[in-house]
């Protein structure tokens, strides 16, 4: 109910001036986003691109103005879009413990406040600035963290996906067209940007390099997973590790990301996926997400890495290391088979420590590698990974285990942070 | 001349006795032979295995007896080769910076006395033992450190070329077969092998996954250099980095291996191929083997990575590290262009420090990883690599700086370790 009345006011304050003119796009756009929106229909009918484009729109959103407070739903304002940008109205927003971390301002050169985080969600196209051709208002959209601008010499090579300007990057604090902000108080005062996102916000400004076109069929709750976890653990089998058929995985960390990473190799086809956690609870889960075995370290005093190598004989052919800790990195390397063995890092190491390996231990033939974004270029390929979602090639349940109202996002916080949520979607 | 009476002793004291049947292979091998051996008709008419076969033989090897040791000339018995077992007439022998590694005894573990080192050679196959049926008498031979059985998991698995029995493995010491030597001295004392080749005597018996039969018309002491770093250094560049034509390529490191790196990736069509090494007196031996920019470490308080990006607008393709240390290895990675720069690990690290790397550094889409033997399945893919050389795709000029009748291998030996040879050839 409160929902209602803050898209209300978004409507109601949008400044310097209502446009009342916009009953036929609104038709249109609500019976091409209702197919997707059917679990939303209701606030959908609040969007209204010609009621706001044009115009600097207030709305609501949860601003963090230091690290470890509470986020605060304040009334902000947010530009127009400019040069290549589009402005867009976020409906569904989750959160990855990299909001976790960034809110926990763990990293001084992260510190930028207030600012508005978040960069997992799913959206519609309120506005469009100059020269943007691919996108238009109420096109379904999917925002993401690592852009592709599709000309820099990253983007027109096709072994990485980081393109040279709207790579992922959490230092950056503020639009790349002028160095300012789209966000601002009441008062004027700039509210800082987040990973090329910012989607705790109800309206959002974003590089049009950024923000990915999907097929307005898809399910929308959960596309906004291919902002992040999903793309970045399906791509890790996929592209990263290039996961065959018939072959072994041992992923470590059974957090979203590993869970995801399971789901892309169970849909290559591979045989036996091992999952690997201290916390036997997450076993259930692992099961539903196609891991066929598990591997408790606390259960015994052997290495995981030997037991792994007892299970598959000799290692697995792939390991995908997401929980971010240099011991658990290596016993990875060390579960994969020698020979041909490759693993895959995703997790995220806030520790000074190096890399847990000799250098001749590279010419046992074993290898590793990193992945951003699981190697997905977002633009031209995020598309097709929505696609193979719809058709079942890639099954998205499971993974929304809570959904609350936007206003709840301290609780949502609390849930990851805990560990009980794996992904808790907030209806914007 | 002291060699032609050595040669003449080994006819004259093969053991039990003489079999002086022999004139008809003696001239069908010495037909084949000449066109390989143009420069070495001589010595080669005194091989005639019709009068050995069968045999116990005496011959000399250089036997080493503890680190450090002078190598001595010694005569010693060669067993007759067991069941698929090769025996060797050896022609040249050159020495690599493992064997001076192994000379010096520098790891404890690896100590086995007395012992026949070398592992860099060509030769012809005396004899064959029970089940050989690929090589046979008189075949020109390259023998390999890292064999192929051709049918073991890793045989069969395209991406590795590390055999289950027969891979590199410097603690080696006694043929797989049963453990025992097939080397003796007069008395009957066991001579340990080394890197399933044992190339410093006139006679060695090799398992024949480690001895691969080459176009008879090949420029024999050039072939040599393919029994490890010629193979190492063009596999890094054509196998392990994959280099790509018009591509740039750092190598660290400008001995034998990372001159061969430069032919491979030359032959490839890199435009650009930076030489990195302390030692400017290399540069001009660089520029013949195809180096076209060089950079010396000293010149310069400029960490060499900084200096290769701006040599590179951003970083080479490819680097290939052939010195063993940690910090030359950082400075090889870092040299890449981030996004899609590989490292090829070559040198030997006998510290025990481990990668100077962070796994965060991983993200930025730079890989590293090592290769044994240039990743070239040897007894399938030599031979091709050695046709490539005789085509002249890899030209084998320049790497022989020295010859020596074999007895003067510890001044060989010398002139490796005091950095004056790239390969000095034994004439065995």
């Amino acid at each position: 109910m409160a929902m209602l009345l803050q898209a209300r006011r978004i409507l109601t304050q949008t400044l310097p001036g209502r446009n009342s003119n916009s009953s036929q796009a609104f038709v249109k756009l609500l019976g091409s986003a209702s197919r997707g929106l059917h679990d939303n229909v209701t606030r959908s009918k609040m969007f209204d691109p010609n009621a706001t484009s044009g115009k600097v729109i207030t709305c609501n959103a949860a601003v963090v103005r230091g690290p470890k407070q509470p986020f605060l739903m304040e009334t902000i304002r947010v530009d127009l879009p400019r040069k290549m940008e589009v402005r867009i109205k976020i409906l569904y927003t989750s959160i990855c413990h990299t909001d976790l971390s960034a809110w926990k301002g763990e990293n001084e050169a992260q510190r930028a406040y207030p600012r508005i985080l978040g960069h997992e969600a799913v959206g519609l196209v309120e506005s469009v600035g100059e020269g943007v051709t691919d996108l238009k208002a109420g096109d379904h959209v999917i925002p993401i963290f690592n852009g592709e601008c599709g000309h820099c010499p990253y983007c027109t090579n096709n072994t990485t996906n980081l393109c040279q300007t709207y790579r992922v990057n959490p230092f950056k604090s503020v639009m790349e067209n002028d160095g300012k902000c789209r966000f601002s108080t009441m008062n004027g005062e700039p509210i800082f940007h987040f990973l090329n996102t910012s989607t705790f916000t109800e309206y959002s400004v974003l590089d049009s390099t950024c923000a990915v076109k999907i097929d307005p069929n898809a399910h929308l709750k959960k596309m906004s997973l291919l902002s992040c976890c999903v793309s970045t653990g399906v791509g890790a089998a996929w592209n990263a590790a290039n996961v065959q058929a018939g072959s072994s995985v041992a992923i470590f960390g059974m957090g979203a990301l590993g869970l995801a990473a399971s789901k892309g190799a169970r849909a290559r086809g591979a045989s036996k996926i091992i999952g690997v956690d201290i916390n036997p609870e997450k076993f259930d889960k692992g099961k539903e997400m196609g891991m066929t075995h598990f591997v408790n370290p606390k259960d015994s005093s052997k290495p995981v890495h030997q037991r792994i190598r007892e299970m598959t004989s000799g290692g697995v052919d792939y390991s995908i290391e997401c929980a971010g800790n240099v011991e658990v990195l290596r016993e990875a390397f060390l579960s994969t088979h020698d020979g041909w063995g490759k693993t895959v890092v995703v997790g995220i190491y806030p520790t000074p420590k190096m890399l847990p390996l000799h250098p001749m231990e590279l010419f046992d033939g074993r290898s590793i590698t990193g992945t951003t974004f699981g190697d997905f270029k977002g633009k031209s390929q995020l598309p097709e990974l929505a696609k193979a979602c719809m058709n079942g090639v890639v099954n998205l349940d499971g993974f929304i285990t809570h959904e609350l109202p936007f206003e709840k996002i301290n609780e949502a916080f609390q849930l990851l942070g805990d560990g009980k949520a794996l992904r808790c979607l907030l209806h914007v």
